[in-house]
């Protein structure tokens, strides 16, 4: 049985000590009432319902699994998972940052990313329903006419519906340009949409009285390639002109996929035959909506990496301390018990940390982001709302393909450090690892979201988010500088800086020369601005920590933690630009 | 389903051409007819066995999994398991390395860890059974006397016995010295055992007629601690004076544990009340058997990461060319199909090669160790001898270590090329990531390595092994540096090599004023190590490509692979090395 604590004191620490989230949140438009006090209601009310609800689900979930009948198409989802959908939807947690317009709370992204680190701790596998209705909650307000936002909208934000996003084909997965669903209009306006759609999450289950699914799909007059793609929506139950709900649609799951983890979420196979549906926004230019829901989508996944990594640390922190076994080396730390605590090791220390770096410096960069979002959103000033939608966009697939890929790092030393114990199932440890796996695959692949940050974001956008990120970075190591408590910390990460831009236009320019420069070095590019991103936020973290209402211990682990990243983890960076440098030529055709 | 093909040609590169195995093994005692036709005939025959018998059943295996039924205390493996062994026994491949007058074939052990590889390869779970023999075997003819081979050892070399290993127990993993299960003596020169031992691989099983158990107790004239441990035999069923079974012995399975993964192998809960057992090798000195044992054992787990990887190599490369998904970079390079193969990716290319190169430089490594094994055993030079012996048991926890670590990378890699279909039962590559997730836990963790590598081979004993390992690589710089074909390999080879030496010296005094150095830089010092060895062997086998059978296909392979490795992979070294030098004061105490 593994433990869980919402880490409230750390992502207070993050929210208002780091990044002044505060001040920032109270100035934009319709912020007035998002103070201090209420986002920590908001949280302390987000801790209780994880830990007392989701987190005891966790281990059965795993057990159980969802099962699927064929003879309903009906997905039933592990003992208690329905029953804590509807405290969840009752607490208004569905509609906690959509806009008031639509029944929402209104309440800012960031306080959303904390809740949603909280769930997904708690219980990744369940989080993943929410998950799904969020992306369908953005594309609708940003993409959906006025009925479509009333009639499918509205019961997402509340809660009643879910939402899902099917995109994958058998064909086609990171390449939608190959997918295969047809869409062919009705005279009333309505879509017949025909096809199979795989890696469904959410796609059927027994939360709600309704899905809503966004499809991909092609309108018979639709252009070869990625520019012939619209999406539709199609709901499980076809919907009365009053809003209630009319007969079943044609759509259905196939099956469910048997996997590694994740097994209280179901992945379903969906059949679409000619199940009426609905164009949302322009015909052909479907995959504009599809980004809207997948980089909120995104954010969400990065933030499921920060999460299990802290669920696992947590669990393996607790046991290092608890777990007598072997003497220190410099002789026997508590004489009067039969062995020391595993704390004791340096090695054992050494993986606790890396875990810490992660999760501390993830949650800092994620809620970052996120609090770009909301400056995107509802800033007062157009030009401050282009540069914050620039950054976050850039960040994006930094927060996902990193975090991710430390989850695999965090749980794999989590795990380790349990030794046998972690490897037998009633540890939970191993669940970790198994849940852990899907989140460098899911919503693009590491190498799609190096690919989005080198080949998008870097060179189609000119760089607009890196270059504001530098600014900020640079003009934080001058400001600090002479800083006693962070100067030791600034003087590596102005050099780790620089060598950012350098190794940017360094890749650009060969890129130009030759494409094939750019998948070469997309993956290492990614985990170089990675690092990076995460040394600027410990330097913060030392910063802000000094004046902060953290316990004397917390500063000094704060400290300790950037001290460890900075001389451990951030050297990384050097294998990588090897890597970056080395080029196409290093991998060749692989015979 | 996933695929499963020997791979004799680079098994007998890396033996012949890289390794010279023939003409080394045909001049030590006893292997005159250890000829090349030989070697190649067994492992033909290897891999037909491993192909065709074990990995079908690998898959089946990990969804049956062991069952074990309280009534009888009995496990019964998965479908086909006993009837795999019932014919690996046949086929004489239980004595395969065994000596002759125990009924074995005296075949090199450097052919045991190709065939081994193959075994787990093909079946890491079964594999398992007879890697507990093989560790029973050795601590037998080592430790045992003449009546305990004749009764216990001959049974298990000819297949028909099964052996353990029993030390673990629930307060003493990696600390053998807490262990509490004593054994008594009894008047007629017998000892009663009792205690319980946990994870103990193939504890109870369907194969064979008996097991023999080699256990770890106290005496009752015991001194505390690892001081205090001997070693006993325990088999499942007592032996007549004329060798037929007797009655059953008080050692039972109590459970079998759910566990991540190698779901075919039976990890027993074992229950020792009052069992008869006998005392192997002198009292309280049961530690020498274990890491008799236990070398044995780790070498073969170190094989267990290289045979994973190589399976999910092959099918995640086989993947790769076959799957379409988008276009290259630089164009269409199929523009007559709907998209291109994976492999025209440059970072898919770049997870293939870093798997290969952990592989195919890991089989040389891997097969260099056990060589060292069969000169220590039988060269008629006793310095030869000893050196042979310093430089394997080096080598063992490099070995282990590394090839551990590098299986959990190079299956990850080769579930992420699968995309999301990676992470589906179905497919297969899910598995290879769970079976291998035990490696780096069972017969020491990487930590456990790390301070038997660091604390005992270098600091006890003065680094030995390690001189030995570090003239002969000077000596290959120096020889080959004008080489053509190798040359560009030399120059990195040559400095890497030296800053291991000089690492090792700065780790040693820093050590010496502060034991606490020692734990703080093993691992770190393990990668450091493992990662020069595997350089070493990847430009031997550049030199050794160009006058070998290999067809030119895959002498560029291997060129294109070292060039990949020394760009890409060999420079981890520095983060390593920052790491030791960053020393104790940056893994401070957790708070």
């Amino acid at each position: 049985m593994t433990i869980y604590k919402a880490p409230l004191n750390d992502m207070r620490f993050a929210l208002y000590d780091v990044l002044g989230a505060e001040a920032v949140l109270t100035r934009l438009e319709g912020g007035e009432a998002h103070s201090r006090d209420l986002l920590d209601a908001v949280l302390d009310e987000a801790a209780r319902f994880n830990e007392q609800v989701l987190a005891p689900l966790n281990a059965s979930g795993d057990q159980e699994g969802c099962v699927y009948d064929k003879a309903t198409a009906t997905v039933t989802t592990p003992k208690g998972f329905k029953e804590a959908y509807r405290q969840y939807a009752e607490g208004g947690w569905a509609g906690l940052t959509a806009h008031e317009k639509f029944g929402g709370q209104g309440l800012p992204a960031v306080l959303g990313a904390m809740t949603k680190e909280m769930i997904d701790s708690a219980n990744l596998a369940w989080g993943i329903y929410p998950l799904l209705s969020h992306g369908a909650t953005d594309a609708l307000e940003h993409h959906g006419t006025e009925w479509q936002q009333e009639t499918f909208l509205k019961p997402l934000v509340d809660g009643r519906w879910t939402g899902t996003m099917c995109l994958t084909e058998p064909q086609a997965g990171s390449d939608l340009g190959l997918l295969k669903t047809r869409a062919e209009p009705n005279a009333d306006g309505s879509y017949r949409v025909s096809g199979t759609k795989i890696f469904i999450s959410a796609g059927e289950h027994d939360f709600s009285e309704n899905i809503v699914h966004l499809v991909l799909a092609r309108l018979p007059d639709a252009p070869a390639g990625s520019r012939g793609i619209s999406m539709l929506i199609v709901p499980k139950f076809k919907v009365n002109k009053d809003g209630s709900l009319g007969e079943r649609n044609a759509v259905a799951a196939g099956a469910i996929e048997h996997k590694m983890g994740i097994k209280g979420s179901a992945t379903c196979v969906m059949n679409f035959d000619g199940a009426e549906g609905w164009l949302i926004g322009p015909a052909h230019k479907g995959l504009m909506a599809m980004f809207t829901m997948m980089n909120a989508a995104r954010l969400g996944v990065g933030i499921q990496g920060l999460a299990v990594s802290e669920r696992a640390l947590q669990n393996s922190l607790n046991y290092a301390r608890e777990r007598l076994q072997m003497r220190a080396l410099s002789g026997p730390a508590f004489p009067e018990k039969p062995a020391d605590p595993l704390t004791v090791h340096p090695d054992v220390r050494r993986m606790l940390l890396t875990q810490r770096a992660f999760v501390e410096g993830g949650r800092v960069l994620a809620a970052y982001a996120a609090l770009q979002g909301d400056i995107e959103s509802r800033d007062t000033d157009p030009q401050v709302r282009k540069n914050a939608g620039e950054l976050l966009s850039f960040l994006i697939p930094i927060v996902k393909g990193l975090l991710t890929e430390a989850a695999q790092e965090c749980t794999k030393e989590a795990l380790q450090i349990f030794g046998g114990h972690g490897y037998i199932a009633e540890h939970g440890m191993e669940q970790f690892v198994r849940d852990a796996r899907i989140i460098t695959l899911y919503e693009g692949t590491t190498g799609i979201q190096a690919l989005d940050l080198l080949g998008r974001k870097i060179m189609q956008l000119q760089g607009a988010g890196l270059k504001h990120f530098l600014n900020e970075i640079s003009t934080f190591c001058q400001t600090h500088a002479d800083n006693d408590t962070v100067k030791a910390f600034i003087g590596p990460l102005a050099v780790a800086t620089k060598t950012w831009g350098d190794v940017t236009q360094a890749v650009a320019q060969r890129a130009q020369a030759n494409p094939e420069e750019l998948g070469a070095a997309a993956v290492d590019y990614l985990y170089f601005s990675g690092y990076v991103s995460l040394a600027y936020v410990w330097a913060r973290s030392v910063l802000a920590a000094g004046d902060s209402s953290l316990s004397a211990n917390d500063k000094q682990a704060k400290r300790d933690t950037a001290t460890f990243y900075f001389t451990r983890i951030l050297p990384r960076i050097h294998v990588h630009k090897a890597a970056i440098e080395a080029g196409v030529a290093t991998l060749p055709e692989v015979l």
